[in-house]
């Protein structure tokens, strides 16, 4: 056989290979970003309505074509995601402040004075109610003493200690059971397709990095959130550490959001997740850049299932994760998606 | 065959074939540590001195058995890089000074009378030996002026302009071009060990950040510098955009870079590279940590072939990366390496 006779060949049975092949898409009834990211549904515990659909197309629009006008360069794909309220449960009391909380007694027998001053005296009469009025001013001077002066190594293993046996007491699970299985779906959605995924939180850094690979998947290089200063000292046998200090560093809230992703990633993300007013500016500037991005917010309209608050859209009000009407009109007019907990999760934990 | 009589006859094949094999150091004539990374010499521009078979085998201790005590889970995997004078070339001036005093022009233009004062006076002159005088006060104030103010997008794409084109007087080269090749090798064999490389700068986090994937192959959200405030707003069409701000958030020299790590990565580095006084913190806290860890310094004796500057080792005093012999004495007592520039390095340039 002469080399063009055999290239005719192969060119044929290569051909006719293919047209014999079903297209993926239709092989597994799925659209072709479904097909491309894990040959199935990547989001199964989402309902199919227009946020899902807002993901999947987002995740197809800049991976899929790299010659398409809204392809995002692998380097280049960041999605930030506030945690409290967005990836888990923040009501009655976001988890940090519980564990803070907690930590009153301790700080107290240190200094014995402070059982006799606001907010601490409150704090120590146990009574939950009484707890919950307590201003955001008052629970930051709780932040504050808790845990200025604390080595950051012996932070780390208390914390620890506590998030891997505190319970919520709605549903008598450790707090780290309490994140959204629709939102677990899309951070690993995200990361099959490249995007590198970052926690951007008003809570304690240190303390979400206590956690967030085990609980999430992300390591505590991609977790930034609100920090104080930190003090570097020696041992008594020289060793060098670093302490906490009582000064705020970065007040990762509201403004603070894209000012601490520009200082720790340096990059604007393409897409950010968020649910209250503290997430409004990181979400704006996510969506403000150029060529295509997503803004997701999510409503807490379930109370059934998790809780109801707003006071967007008549939900009872709140002051913690408030989400207004006036954030809904930008939401709506800045062209973000609005998740609502009732509509478009199939199912809000993974141990249901 | 029985089952029983195949299963020996297996194990003495395979037996066989693996005594019959010579082991893969002695099939490259490299050690255990040069066979595993490359099955070549991952460093060929180091002499084989004592600080190239330290690199050798703190990669090989932390990283090519699992059961060792030394061994380092891949998560935990940090290496932390100064830049200017161990990276690339701080001297005659930091290159980041050049680029600000090369914007002076520019900002007295539009504030006229700074032209008249301090230190902008004298950079007008042009005068190289007056303006290598100023103290880093002046400098400070210089680069404050000219920075201040600026979208940090506009920033970003001025800075890339004048990197991409302003050349070292010395070697007439682009400052991009100078960096060592001994250290670019040490990059690239840590990264190809499972280590993430940063940069821990004195120098402008911004700054770096422009150059940092392409000259390093470090990417942006792994460069950790001297970071002023950013303040958010909108621009005329109700885009948000951010703008530096003149007040120091995070001075990233001497403890600044300990805490800069604690700040944007929160581990503490096994590694970490430096050559001056403010790199001595961070070198003491990577070396302080628990299990194996590596500390190495570089030593600027080589006039000929780039700079000689101390004053350590009756070197000429610098005030630009600065080394005490109180520097060289904590050094050999911490068991740090000192790499000497003559003595350590085959090569300095690619270019050479």
């Amino acid at each position: 056989m002469s080399s063009n006779a055999s290239d005719g060949l192969n060119r044929r049975l290569v051909l006719g290979a293919l047209a014999a092949l079903p297209t993926l898409p239709a092989l597994f009834g799925a659209t072709m970003a479904e097909a491309q990211a894990t040959a199935a549904d990547p989001l199964p515990s989402w309902n199919d309505r227009p946020a899902k659909q807002g993901i999947l197309e987002f995740i197809r629009a800049t991976t899929a074509d790299p010659s398409s006008a809204t392809f995002v360069p692998l380097e280049e794909r960041v999605a930030t995601f506030d945690q409290d309220g967005t990836l888990w449960v923040e009501h009655p009391m976001y988890t940090q402040v519980v564990y803070c909380l907690d930590r009153v007694p301790v700080v107290v027998k240190e200094k014995p004075a402070l059982a006799k001053v606001e907010p601490f005296k409150t704090v120590l009469t146990g009574d939950f109610e009484k707890i919950a009025k307590l201003s955001l001013h008052d629970l930051e001077e709780i932040l504050a003493a808790t845990l200025a002066g604390m080595d950051v190594d012996a932070f780390f293993d208390e914390a620890k200690a506590w998030i891997d046996s505190a319970k919520h007491p709605r549903w008598n699970r450790l707090y780290t059971e309490l994140t959204y299985q629709p939102m677990q779906e899309v951070l690993i959605y995200f990361r099959a397709n490249g995007y590198k995924t970052y926690i951007v939180t008003g809570g304690g850094q240190d303390f979400v990095r206590v956690y967030s690979d085990r609980v999430y998947g992300i390591p505590r290089e991609q977790v930034i959130g609100t920090a104080g200063g930190f003090k570097y000292g020696y041992d008594k046998d020289g060793k060098p550490f670093l302490t906490k200090e009582p000064k705020l560093l970065l007040n990762d809230n509201f403004a603070g959001k894209p000012e601490g992703i520009h200082l720790e990633i340096g990059r604007r993300p393409h897409a950010a997740f968020g649910n209250s007013t503290s997430d409004q500016q990181m979400l704006e500037y996510a969506k403000g850049g150029d060529g295509l991005r997503l803004s997701m917010i999510v409503l807490h309209d379930d109370a059934k299932r998790e809780y109801a608050y707003g006071p967007a859209q008549g939900l009872p009000d709140t002051k913690v994760g408030t989400f207004t009407e006036a954030l809904y009109d930008e939401a709506k007019k800045g062209g973000w998606y609005v998740i609502s907990m009732k509509d478009d999760w199939k199912r809000i934990f993974a141990f249901e």
